[in-house]
Order: structure tokens, then C-alpha cells, then sequence
């Protein structure tokens, strides 16, 4: 992997000083251009051995673009508090049309802990797997992604520290650490070789840098940079959907309607089973808090299936600083400018903690593909990309929960008409409600696919019968209660 | 402060399930008809004694609003990172038609620290002088603020904890910091009612609610909550400034006018200066890296003014890891729902670390006075708050330097033209950019009045003269260095 890093390239500080102003300008113009343009973000990784560049060429990549429009993030290894390693990361990501610099990433604990035998062979090829999917995700969602790899020979490295040593106002730079570090040199270049072979997929390849010499490491980093630039402004933007969905063909698979529409449920035995089960759930939601666990729980459903009502009999049984409820909505302006799972996932709930989202990232594979608000192969795809965020929420300790909460067309409009003649409910109802109704087959199509795509066994989907509200909430209690005193016990 | 706490108010149950079902659907309505409104926020402070009932109200009031559009947080006691008290409570201000609630706020950590004898006396006053501050200006940034505090006296919170103990199902709620709570009351009560006292202001009083029955305590709470959600619904907007504004009739202080704008600088002198500066700046940033300092730096000046070009000298000085750079232009969506410092306080860095703003809240001060797009009350007020904020960041650590870059009017055209001319520099100018050197004398008015009303000893401007780009560059560095010598020493 490494060893045409170590032929020893170097560029000439004549030919560095000529073609320094050429590369400075091009730089400066793609990152405006990016910017102006707005279509893609620009994500550069660096990595590497100490002593081979790492920090100069950032500080220079720094210089020589506009750091208005430049962050750089640095990044030490990470802390569990019971949300999935990638979480912090995307906190960090740059929106459209702007530039990240990631100093150390997401290989950055892989490798580490590999090194250190905290991770066996397996668990670390797993832990590549899911950056494969990762990055597979940001670069379909725009994402242009440079992975640089600065690599410098044991013998260059070793003799890198002892010329800075050597000189009083550089000695401070070569910590223990570096000294430390210099041991496990063999063991960390094969693990760094292994990382980067199995990474370097055709969307997001690695490009070794040899460090050994700062004018043609930072000449050859910055071209990189620049060639990342270009190809973010010459990437076609994401196809615009035609205006006018064609219906959908295909058949329902009749997974709604097999649904048992007719329960009902008396009054007397709803409030105390209610009572019953939320006081079950109160102590559940202790259990959890004292626990190792957190809570993710989604609730979807058609217009007025009764998502609000059985979310908030669920909080009455919740401590207020335990949980908190998202409402999904349109993305809005930064959530527009970044990837579709980002806004989801700045909510996911520390440990001990639960987030409720009223409607949530299915709305990729519903409203996105029925309205045609995004691309086909954009949807497609979603299915395989949720499967694995929510996999990633499990390994980190969440329970989820998934609701479909299923009524009839016929129910629908009964509550619309209902809602429609009660003063303080006609705000619940809008001329978009209507419209979504009209489209009732397509989504039905739409439902039947998300569930059967995305029910999986640790995060399988509960489609609630819902056209009585009293039987649904008790219904929506009883199995969050079921799922949580499983987790408990697991 | 809490007498009449203590008389024992009761609210029989048969009284309160009469009212219950008016308040909620008064209270439901209110929240809906503010979240459609969008005008203000209200914000709900949640004080008061253990066992008093703080959490049951927090948990009801969740219950009887839409938790979708309600947002819990628990504040725990604070950690110093370099960033002022009340940092963190800027990160959970509820967006403009929202309700947020606060279970402990910016008055836990100075009551606590008062009991503990932490602070002394002056201490405490002037963190209440702070919260005072804060609070007005929260107030007059359009957010309803509802201060509750919970009062059980000693011989009630005794007996509660006993029955509570008594019960094997609530025995875990009295904790071991309860009891010992109980050995502080007095103190506790004493000095939280000092603090009521001396921060029941006008704009934000203080209401105690006896908390020794449920129903009383809960109804009570909850009728204040719908009083302060209809005072938000009631508040008439901020009042829109005239479209088309007079011109400025005020004569200048002549503060621009006399800087000395005849400088000039050689090539040679510029680099090898510029070389040395560079040096001496990097020095001192590793020395605040390693110390308990961090930096905030203000770029401020008219179009073309050379901030973007003296802020790529700084920071080519600095390591990428320890700083960011924060271009403000107008504000977007999020930042539009908040008061508006809140997009500033959002990069305050932490200790050893830094922030350069390439503009900065004193936008407030000059764009938006004199393209009057806040009104006149608002940007009047501002100074204070300005001078508030510093003085924190001052005191939680950061050297804050704040630059003017001054130019002449003759200069500025000068740029414009070159800009117009150079291919890569075109996009640098807009028709805005003309647009605004017609206003400016009252531009330089405003920066006069600003530079007159904010240059504190703790947060001086550095007016400098900048027709000349190297010279300006240069007085930057040393400037830079000079207040960073300054603060190592101190």
C-alpha cells in the first residue's frame, strides 16, 4: 500500500515556487465557484504516520484557500455515551458549497484500536464495513469525499524526530507519545494498509502522499484538494423529478388491508388498562434511565391516523428531562444544504435518554417518492441506508421502535370532516390533507415497500390497526412496554 | 419573599376537575395560535424547593400542552470551559413561537454556590446583576419570560420526605442529598429570596407558588403559564422601521476623518516584518493554547476595507486545529427565530482556543441602524448589550480585540474599479457594494457612535488606517501580539 510512498518524490523549491501562484489561484477561484454554485460540499480526510506532514499541509491548505469558507475540525478519539461513533461526525459535516477539513476522522478509532488489540480481526472489519456504507451514503448525497493518507518510513520518521530534537526551538514538537508511537510503527502500518485496501472503493479512493518531502507533499496535497474541487463543480446536480407523477402500477401487496379495522374498546377498561400500562411504562423508562440503554421511537401513520394521540399518551408516562418529541416537517434551509439523515441525527438521545420523532426519515420513502420530491434511484436507496442507521442506533444501545398507525380511507375522512366542523380542531386540517388523499393508493404502495424493506429484527416495524383511537393507544403502550422489557432483560 | 407561600392555599379536587378541562383547552389553544404566530417565545423558569413539586408540574404541563412543540431541559450544575455562565443556556432558547421550559436555569449555580459559601456577598450581587442584564435583554429581544419558584416550607418538606419514605413504591425518590438538602434550608431560603428580591424585575418578575397541595399548586402554574403564553399573543410586533430612510442629519465626530491615511510601506519590509510578526503571533498562540485564555477577534470596516486579506496574515499563524473563522452575512432562517446575539454565542471558543469574525455583532450597530432594518430602540439598546456580552467573554477568559480597518471613500472606489476590471476578483463586488458607499456618511456616523459607546478598557477598538494593504496587515499583527503579550503577562 505504502511502498511507492517511500520512493522519496521530491519537487524542487524552483519548480515549488513556480508553480506555487497557478495552484493558489485555482484553488481561490474553485472555492468560490463551489460556493457560488452551492450544488456539493467538499469533505477532505487527512491521516497519516507523525512526523509526515499532516498539520503543515492543513495550516497551508488553510492559507492558500479562504478560510471564510474552510472549517477544519480536529479529531481525538471518541467518548461512548451511547450514540453510534459516527454521530459526532456528523455534526461536523460542511454544507453545500462549502469545504471541511477533517483532521483525523472516522478512521482515526478503527486504527487505533486495532493497533492496541482492544478490536479483533473481525470487529475491526466490521467497523470498516459500516465506513464503507458510510461513505458510500454522503458521496450518493453529494458528497465529494478526499481521503489523504500522508505516509513517512520508519527510518524517515525516526530520523525526522531526532533533527527536531536536535534544535532547542523545535525539541517541543516530538512528544513521549511520538517516541511511544515509533514502537508500534510495523503494527500500525499494517493496520493502516488493511483500513485503506478495504476502503478504497471507486467512489471514495484513498491517495497515499509520500510526507518525506514538504514541496512535493504539499504541491501534490493541494492538486488533490484541487482536483476534489473540480469534481464537485463538474458533478451534474441530482435530477430533478418530473412534475407530474405518473401513478404508480404496480399492485398492493395487501399487507394494509389485512389489517383487523373493527376492534373497539369501552371507555371503563380504557382508562384503567391506560392507567395500567403507563405505569408499567413509568417504571420501564427508570429502568432505562439507570441503564445502559436509550430509546428511539418513531411514529408514522397516514393524515390523521392518530400519531399526536398516541405520542402524548405515551410521554404523560415519561419524566419530562428523560425524553424529548421531534415533530418532522419540511427540511428547512441547513437541513436542506445537507445530507437527508442529518436532521435526524443530531436528535438521537444519550444514553438513559429517549427521542420520539412524530413522523421521521421514512419520509424519504413516502411523501419524497410518492409527491416526487426526490429521485428515484434517491429513494431506492434510502431503504438500505436506514437499515443501517437504525443498525448503528441498536449497536450503540437504542431501542427502537417503529409505528405504523394504519386506518381506512374511510376512518380518514370521517376525522377530516370532524376536524373540519370543530373550531379548535380545523387547524389540524389543511388543503394539503386533502390533496395526500387523493394519492391514497400510491402511498398504500408506498407503506407496503417501506415495511417490507425496513422491518428488520432488531428494529422491526408494529403496524397498529387504527381506526379506534382508544384500542391504538393502548395498542402503541402495550408494545412499547413489551419491546423495552425485552431490552431490559436482554 | 415566601410568606405568603406558606399559608397552605387548597384547591379541593372537585373544584379542580371542574377547571381542569377549561385551562387545558385554553392553554392547548394558546400554544397552537403562538406557534402559528410565530412573533415571540416564552420561556418558563422552574425553581424551587425539593419535594415542592417542581418535576410533577414539569411533567403535567408537558401533558396538558403539545410536547411536539414544547422543549424540556434539565440544567445541571455548569463546567467551566472557558466560555461564560450562560453560554450553555443560549444553546436551549426556544425559537420565536415556541415554548421552552427550564427546569433550573442561570440562578442554580449562584444560589448553589451562595449556600455553599463559594461565592461571598459582592460575588453573588454581581452574578444577579448579570442575570438582570440578561433577562432584559431577553425580554426586549421579544421573549416572554415566566420566572416560577416552588416553596414547601421546612416543616412541610420534612413530612413529605417521611411519607415519601415510609412507602417502600416511593422510598427511592428521597435521596441522601435531599436529607442533607434539609441541614441548608435556612440558608437556602435565605439567600434564594435574596435573589428573588433582587432580580424580580418589571419586565421579569418572579412568581412563588405554594407547593405544599397538588391540585393548588398545579392549577396555579398552569393558569401562570397561559397568562404568559397570552401575553406573548398580545405583545404587538416589533415595530417596522420606515422603508425609506431620512438621511442621517447628525455631523460627524471627525474620529475617521483624522486617522493618518498617507502611510505606505516597501516590499521588502512588508515581508521580512510580516515574517517576524507571524513568528511572535505563533509563539503566543501556542502559550494561550497551553494556558487558561482563549481569543476572540473582530474584523470590522467598509467594503473593500481589506478585512479578508489582514484575517489570511493572522491566521496563517495559527495552528487549523486551534481556531475558526466565521464570515457573518445576514441572517438565515434559524438565526432570524432567536435574539440576536444568539448566532454569535453559538462560536464563542474554548479555552486555548480561538475565533475570528469576519463581521460580528456590531452588524446590529451599523448595517441594520443605517438600512434601518431593526428599529431605532433596538439598535439604541444594543450598545449596553454589546458591552454586556464582551465584558462576559472577558471574564470567563478570552482576549477580545476588536478591529476597525478605516478607509477613505477615494481608496474605496479605487478598489471597486480594480476589482471590476480583474477577472478573479469580480465576484468580490456587487451592486450592493455600490449601493452602500452612497450612505456613507452615515456609515462613518454609525461607526463613530459605535467606536464611541463600545471601546471598553477591557474590549478596545484598534482603529486603523487601511488605504494602504501591507501597512494595515502589518498594524493588525502587532496589535494582535501586543494584546496577547498583554494577557499572557496579566
Amino acid at each position: 500500500m505504502f511502498e511507492s510512498a517511500e520512493i522519496g518524490h521530491v519537487l524542487s523549491p524552483r519548480d515549488y515556487r513556480r508553480d506555487l501562484p497557478d495552484l493558489r489561484r485555482d484553488l481561490l477561484a474553485a472555492q468560490y465557484e463551489l460556493l457560488h454554485q452551492g450544488g456539493r460540499a467538499v469533505l477532505v480526510l487527512v491521516h497519516g504516520g507523525d512526523g509526515a506532514g499532516k498539520g503543515e499541509t492543513v495550516n497551508l491548505l488553510n492559507e492558500w484557500m479562504d478560510p471564510r469558507h474552510l472549517r477544519t475540525e480536529a479529531i481525538g478519539p471518541g467518548e461512548h455515551d451511547g450514540r453510534p461513533d459516527v454521530w459526532r461526525f456528523w455534526q461536523v459535516l460542511p454544507p453545500k458549497g462549502h469545504v471541511g477539513i477533517l483532521f483525523g476522522s472516522w478512521y482515526t478509532d478503527p486504527i487505533a484500536d486495532r493497533v492496541a488489540h482492544r478490536d479483533d480481526e473481525d470487529r475491526f472489519a466490521h467497523r470498516l464495513e459500516r465506513i464503507r456504507q458510510f461513505e458510500r451514503m454522503l458521496v450518493a448525497e453529494g458528497v465529494v469525499l478526499l481521503k489523504l493518507w500522508f505516509h513517512l518510513s520508519k527510518k524517515a520518521t525516526r530520523e525526522r524526530f531526532k533533527a527536531l530534537q536536535a534544535d532547542p526551538r523545535t525539541a517541543w514538537r516530538v512528544s513521549r507519545q511520538d517516541l511511544q508511537a515509533l514502537r508500534h510503527f510495523d503494527a500500525r502500518v499494517r493496520v493502516a494498509g488493511d483500513a485503506l485496501r478495504l476502503t478504497s472503493t471507486g467512489e471514495a479512493p484513498w491517495h497515499v502522499i509520500d510526507g518525506s518531502d514538504a514541496a512535493w507533499r504539499s504541491m501534490t496535497a493541494g492538486r488533490q484538494v484541487l482536483d476534489a474541487l473540480r469534481a464537485a463543480l463538474a458533478a451534474p446536480p441530482s435530477p430533478t423529478p418530473p412534475a407530474l407523477p405518473a401513478a404508480e402500477a404496480e399492485a398492493s401487496s395487501g399487507l394494509l388491508a389485512a389489517q383487523s379495522y373493527q376492534r373497539r374498546m369501552g371507555h371503563r377498561r380504557y382508562e384503567s388498562t391506560l392507567e395500567e400500562l403507563q405505569g408499567r411504562l413509568n417504571g420501564l423508562m427508570r429502568r432505562l434511565g439507570a441503564g445502559r440503554r436509550s430509546l428511539v421511537v418513531v411514529f408514522e401513520g397516514m393524515d390523521a391516523a392518530g400519531k399526536g394521540g398516541s405520542l402524548r399518551r405515551v410521554v404523560q408516562a415519561m419524566d419530562a428531562r428523560q425524553y424529548r418529541v421531534v415533530p418532522i416537517g419540511p427540511p428547512n434551509e441547513n437541513e436542506r444544504a445537507q445530507p437527508y439523515l442529518w436532521r435526524f441525527w443530531r436528535y438521537i438521545p444519550r444514553l438513559g435518554h429517549a427521542t420520539l420523532f412524530d413522523r421521521s426519515w421514512y419520509g424519504r420513502v413516502l411523501v419524497e417518492r410518492v409527491e416526487r420530491l426526490c429521485a428515484e434511484p434517491d429513494w431506492r436507496r434510502a431503504y438500505a441506508e436506514i437499515n443501517d442507521f437504525e443498525e448503528q442506533l441498536v449497536e450503540a444501545g437504542a431501542v427502537v421502535v417503529k409505528f405504523w398507525l394504519a386506518i381506512t380511507p374511510e376512518e380518514q375522512l370521517r376525522r377530516f370532516e370532524h376536524r373540519s366542523e370543530t373550531p379548535h380542531k380545523v387547524h389540524k386540517i389543511t388543503p394539503e390533507d386533502w390533496r395526500n388523499r387523493e394519492r391514497w393508493p400510491d402511498y398504500e404502495r408506498a407503506v407496503e415497500d417501506m415495511v417490507d424493506r425496513t422491518s428488520t429484527r432488531i428494529a422491526p416495524w408494529h403496524v397498529v390497526a387504527s381506526d379506534n383511537k382508544r384500542w391504538t393507544r393502548l395498542a402503541v403502550l402495550r408494545i412499547l412496554c413489551e419491546r423495552l422489557e425485552q431490552a431490559v432483560r436482554d
